[in-house]
């Protein structure tokens, strides 16, 4: 464990009212990326939720690059990273589906992941569940086994996990 | 040194001719992120680049999360993230610069780089730089001094260097 406790690390996250849109209450991490030993005692939260029989981390973009980068490096893990249209020459497959705030479109590129791996998404703030469900049906297109979802804030009432069922949910504060 | 020497893990960057436009010869990392050894490589090259008299690193969405984060982590450095319009609740700075192909526009966060502070950008291909010049110009807005650029592939024939003057770039690979 680092200096910082993972308590006091999710302590710096800050809320943002009617961001970005009004009535939604933002989540901001900038606090957080930006002390490094809040940043370390978060990573190793995410690898203890993440578990070890796990091959591959699966990130959208693009706070999640954050946080499965650092894990991925941490772990020793190959991240694959799910992009929003138009970003990826080879896209392996798409996918569209409703945003707690508007529509999106995920695309996963070619050969990052493969038929048989265990992956794990990675992602910062896990809210109606919709990026995630979108995130793990790209991967099971793909051949993979999604292994469960480790996400820094789960928000409790926008009822994620019922749109995740069979997907083990570790979220290291839920609020 | 990994198992993966970092001429090898530099060779995992893919070159997809005509992407996102007819012309420019895109270069892929996904390969690179995908493979733990040759990212961690890579990821230890970065640290060596940027040095040890430095503060902080900035990177600028989207790819440049992906390294800056890892090297972070692993350097204990706390990470701010330049971000594209309509993504941060408080910006402390904004800047409008041309890209190798278009336009774009960069916010920097509130609170994310203090003055006085040591910055190292970290980013993936260093094509025209003006990227590079319109972070570095965000960083000193905040009164923080960039001490150099650290990138993966430099693109040598674009002439980064010329907007980057007085600026140390390294680069793990130039072609």
């Amino acid at each position: 464990m680092t200096a910082t406790t993972l308590d006091a690390a999710l302590d710096l996250i800050a809320e943002i009212p009617d961001f970005p849109e009004p009535g939604v209450l933002f989540r901001d991490l900038t606090p957080l990326f930006g002390d490094a030993e809040a940043f370390a005692a978060v990573i190793e939260a995410l690898g203890a939720a993440v578990g070890y029989d796990v091959d591959r981390l699966v990130a959208v973009e693009a706070r999640g690059f954050v946080l499965a980068a650092a894990l991925g490096y941490a772990r020793r893990l190959g991240v694959a990273l799910v992009r929003k249209p138009g970003k990826l020459p080879n896209v392996a497959g798409r996918v569209d589906y409703a945003l707690e705030y508007g529509q999106a479109t995920l695309e996963l590129p070619v050969g990052s992941v493969h038929e048989g791996q265990r992956v794990a998404i990675v992602d910062d703030v896990l809210a109606t569940g919709g990026t995630v469900a979108a995130t793990a049906e790209l991967v099971r297109s793909a051949g993979a086994v999604v292994t469960g979802v480790a996400v820094v804030l789960e928000l409790a009432d926008l009822g994620a996990r019922e749109r995740l069922p069979g997907l083990p949910v570790h979220a290291l504060r839920t609020v």
